[in-house]
């Protein structure tokens, strides 16, 4: 059977197929008749649905994060898409590939792994390379890191988005060792894929993403730090300087004491790693909220909260733009 | 005669050179005593003086910004060097080459130029270009563009300043136009090239660096935008959203309105020249706060008050660091 | 016909008028049924309708900024009334007189101009009067200026609302002119005149109010600025620095950069100007909150969030007050 | 003898004169050697003083807030004048008038005193002329609030300095009461003179100007609330409603709790009144920051810490000026 | 007949029971038919209800404040309850006892008192005895006292509320007499006694819990120094510096200008205070909140706005605490 | 030999005893002869000290840290003592005690230390008294912990000021347990004893108290964390949710973000630590700057930077406190 995903929608179609449930509600109009109101995701994103008629039977028929069949219309509701559903019900197993409904990252996940290994390879200071081999040579690490999101909603959040976040800031340091001088190459690229290392126990996709305890209690700057310590105890002679170092980089990586971190960068590859952490986390709440946008006649989006300001649709100036697109 | 640079001064010697008086007071003793205080510079940094006999006359014998020669012994006081001076005269205009005196970027001037113009060179669309030339092919402002200093103090303080801070952010934009997708290339580095093209008429070198009337009325931010209109006026057809799009990178290039940005950058490309702009200035105040430390024995530089933290003189790690550095 | 206007309108009464159509929305109930939402407005203000039956075909009869003719019931509806709009259709044209529908200055805009104009007759500083004279004397600007609003929402949002602030603001300055000595009354008053004069092409009334691109990219000061500069550069011998104070005070008229001033006023006829604009504003919201208020039950208006705080609706004392009126 | 004032003095004269110790400090050189440090104060202003000989002997001749004879000259010391003392003897007390000693408005009290009555008179509302009345028939309080500085440094700091501030604040509130339309003008300039009647309490001149334990443990917002109590709780059938109003607008009138009201303007007069008084307030920080300006090759004072911000030594724009004195 | 209350609500029962009414609107659903929408309150807690058939025939039955007597359907809404009413009429006033619908302390209000009343007399300076008798041995005070909430919402709300926390802060107070050395113990515990005093006149329960008019006006701080000074005036030499120090108690109890007074506690008692004040209002906060959650399979609450945070439902970790309980 | 202590001295006295040396600094007067400036310390506080004479000569027979004895005189500087030395050479190590020269806990230490133990004992839960055992059965962690101070300066500067701080927290913390219900008594006062234990780290006393690296790039709340969890991992099947309990109390002490703790306090117990903690240290700041004060003229203390206000220096009210101490 076909899947038809959640990004190739439009208004006033009618749908038959299979979406995983991050949450169902069952509730009661204004009338005093009962509806459900769930949220659907696949791999390409998440919808909301409504049940109208027999919601309180079909309420009981499946979980959260089970995946169901539908047969739906698609409505536009307050500039989003919403799917009124006739009909459901759980899916058979052989229906379904699971891999269909996890959001996930739009580059591939074991390219982008062996381009980060390649930047392991590169490391020369023994210490920091064993350090990042007692993680990316343990299977286990490498299944969770691979599948971990960035974030819970603000950014890179899918399946191998901690591992794409990871990468670009990694790409990123990296131009930069070649770009300012006398920086510690090794200290910045090891720092950088470690950086976010807390996120694989901070977060978790069951599928749908969220916080854990320790998530919420810790933090994953905290439980990086922890990981980190963990290997650097098995790694000989691992020099107690160098330590501090790796510990602080986690622990400043935030920047300042408001958006997390106790302390502030206090060498210069602590406040670099800080900068292009930051730089690729804005640029993909940018072109995540360019993305989700739907309304193609106006030329703002609508008010971003995660950082506070409509963005501009900038029009394309290409040479041949022509003058009398300018107004008056 | 040899020039004595202030960089190689070294405490308990008696030098007798040249510099440039950046300002002379001249203040009573508590003991009643008349005696001067100057602040001398030439071109690797600058340096407070001290006369203590025959203040007064010498006192007339010469103007801020003249040079003149000093007969002095360099003496610690709290923890910095200053110069007590013995005697001093105006120098003679054939004793000096006046660039000896200014601070200067450590990068070749030319070299920068010419590699800023490589830049230039690359844009295709050709109101950004026509805008480009209209400041890099009028020589007065060329001239003036080579000799500006970024900052009167913080960051990229030096003839060459705005030159050398305005090449690493372009390069910098250069480089993310390659890691992220879909950037408008032209855009990005052309106003990576002006964002701070106010900073010409901001400040000022005479040869003391200090703010003109217009620029602490109004800002480089301001004076830039008007800068960048009075230009656009001239070319023609030029698009009037592309000239919007212009003014916004150079109003927003700040971030958010407590820095100085009345608006937020509110589409990627603004984002990312902000960002690279500061991370370029923040680089630089590190690096430079590193370089005036004089204190061996501390690991710890002074308190920076420019980025509100102290910075750590972190010792370098290489391949071959025994373990036995480590402390316990 | 009747014109039935917004602010006549009271709970239970049925309505047979025209209202022009801010937006419309068409949703579908929690039962699956479209309906339309729209925001009608007059000259009188502007009231929320709803239309339950048949609303998919009356929604493609008419678009934004039509004038309708409705037929409808006022409900009242969390406090504040709205219309259940049984039928419309377009009006025609010669049933209506487009004026009725713009939210306009309660105060004759001739007579405001009037007196904005003898302002300007008064100024004896040649340039500051060439310059007023540049923008007061082109036709253009003048129509462009007496139809524009002062705001968006928050304060002075109507036709001639500009027109309002900038009078006020002038009086009150010019009668600090008086109270205080020594301040430059000719340079004070004609930026009284021009602070928000930007402000004619941040906003747009077509005929509701929104920001333009401009607008939302660079704000009413940097336009505000662009335009002055414009007139003065065809104003010969125009002083540069009275430029620089000209600008200044556009700048920092908002006060502090958290307000989108990237400087604070730097001298006195700045700073009046900046106290003198923030009080008529500060009085305007608190007039139109008292204004708004339905609830006469309750001695206390709604929490106003444009000035974070709730508003006494004070009892009048006049001077034959009993004291009986008085609690307990 | 003649009387030379502060205010006259300049750099390099000889002046045997007498002034008012706001205080002496006897400390030790460098050198070992005690020699003692005093501030003078006459009404003009004050001036540092050094005694560099005999120091010790001279130091228990007299006490804080005596007056006292010196025979000094005037030297520069960091931008401002201050004298060095030779010889000091207490002054006599038929060689003195108390009055040249303390720092006094530059406006007649009387005359301020007569117009403040002058509005007394106005208020028609029986309770709050009552209300002032009890205040201001009442010889005491009079001599007091005549006698009063409006602030400790800062604003308004002189005898007068309340009367002065009181009086500007309720012309201007009177003022606007003409501008606006509806506002209650007997409780506006009711409140405006009353205001600010706590600083008698919080402050003492004696004759130096210093905060009183009151003051610093309540302030003078609370003072005033309390001397209004006392007064209200005399006045037969004062309504309860109208204490509260007069209350409020006490309490608010610093307009947020940051600046020290707990309680904001909550309605219109409470706001005018916040507004006038921190107009009249800040009008004065300026004028007093270029008055006390003597570096004429500066176009900018120092940095003002009061409003954060350096001033502009803004040049005049007569008529005549001619348009070569603009730069470039 | 049996009264229910709403803390033994479950989901899916059918009530028939009286309840108050805090407040009633009449309301339109989306299909245009009227519908009620009521806030009822118990002594155990607030419940929201609706009326979906004949609503407007009921809504002329009752006023709020009213005890109604209502059969309804106990619904999940929004992961909180709500009644479904199908009839309703206002109880006979010989079916209820006011006491069962006021939101009362769980804590037995005589005991608390005689606790309180045994604080006060434990109390030696005479002057502090005076004063605190002068309020508690005034029958209509203690009336008001002991019925008054320490808050509108928040903390401690409901009757009883004010002595509850009173007592606790008390308690705490006398606890840190032992604790730190040398403190003013009567000071102290007189000042813990009377510190939110002003509550009395600043929330009124009528049986909802609202602000007065001076509530709002001037706070309870104001209010509570008012009240204190009317007593100290009629205790014969009350010494005037101990007046002070009980002025400035009340006036700093809330620790800074932020959170309403306008002075900081300036000597060790008032610091005391405040954080005992403090603590207890945090507590009972906390406490408050997971008493409120209804979801029992996530270990979070929601947010709490009031502490901006979410809480921890922290298992409990006995003795016998079995390791297998953790996680992996 | 006697050894006077810095605590005892008196303006004019002359002292000849032994001294900790701080620090030391060879400087220059303005008439260009070199003096030393030092710090001196014993146990009972510290002193400036200047060497006029010979400085240079002196200058190198002694380091940072060691002993000297020293002839000197002791002057009034700006209002605290100073040394002038006329002599001095380093002591013998016969003829001090080292335990005299560091600044100590007016308490008993091992007191001090036997209360906590008993704190340790009433522990019930075993995995939290393993816990405390596995640091405080150890000797080296235990004489490390009772020499510890509290912090580099602001509060408990000394050795024993950890072990001060810490009880005082406990035996508050205790008292709560019974204060409030349901508290997990075990948890609370464990974690009390811990919540600082990172502070044996932060800081070292050699003998003067300054940040370790660690402690500057870590802080002692992250070093906490890592000691308490080095411990933990030995202790077999200690939970893994109460090591998450154990961990977050550490974390959040200190409340909030801009102090230094990522997260709030998130469950009851952490959040009373937090308070406990926090008056704790308040009470020793404003105790201390009580003690420092050493001018009786003046009720008030200087401007105390650390909780930005100054402080009333409280007169006492006894009960025979009579009212014509009272001012007027």
């Amino acid at each position: 059977m076909n899947k038809r995903y959640i990004n190739e929608l439009s208004e006033g179609e009618r749908v038959v197929t299979n979406f995983l449930v991050q949450s169902k509600q069952l509730l009661t109009t204004k009338a005093g008749k009962p509806y459900m109101s769930l949220i659907l995701q696949d791999k390409t994103g998440s919808v909301a649905g409504r049940v109208w008629d027999n919601a309180a039977e079909f309420y009981d028929t499946f979980k959260n994060n089970d995946v169901i069949k539908v047969d739906a219309t698609v409505e536009l509701y307050n500039k989003e898409l919403q799917l009124v559903i006739r009909r459901l019900r759980p899916s058979e197993s052989d229906e379904i590939d699971l891999s269909d409904f996890l959001p996930c990252s739009s580059h591939d996940i074991e390219e982008m792994f062996l381009e980060l290994c390649s930047y392991i390879e590169s490391i020369e200071n023994p210490y920091l390379k064993a350090l990042l081999n007692s993680f990316f040579q343990e299977e286990g690490f490498v299944r969770e890191f691979k599948a971990a999101s960035a974030a819970r909603n603000i950014h890179h959040v899918c399946v191998g988005g901690l591992l794409e976040h990871t990468l670009s800031t990694t790409r990123i340091c990296e131009y930069l060792t070649t770009h300012y001088e006398s920086l510690d190459a090794d200290l910045l690229i090891t720092m950088a894929i470690l950086h976010d290392i807390g996120k694989v126990r901070e977060l978790e996709i069951s599928p749908s993403i969220n916080y854990t305890e320790e998530g919420n209690l810790l933090g994953h700057i905290i439980i990086g730090i922890q990981m980190v310590d963990e290997k650097i105890e098995n790694i000989p002679e691992f020099p107690s300087k160098l330590r501090m170092l790796v510990e602080h980089m986690i622990l400043s990586h935030h920047g300042q004491s408001e958006w997390g971190s106790p302390r502030p960068p206090m060498f210069l590859e602590a406040e670099i790693l800080h900068r292009a952490d930051d730089l690729d986390v804005k640029v993909d709440i940018i072109t995540r909220a360019l993305a989700r946008d739907r309304d193609p006649e106006s030329p703002w989006t609508a008010y971003q909260k995660a950082i506070e300001r409509i963005l501009y649709k900038k029009p394309t100036y290409e040479t041949d733009v022509s003058p009398e697109e300018s107004p008056d």
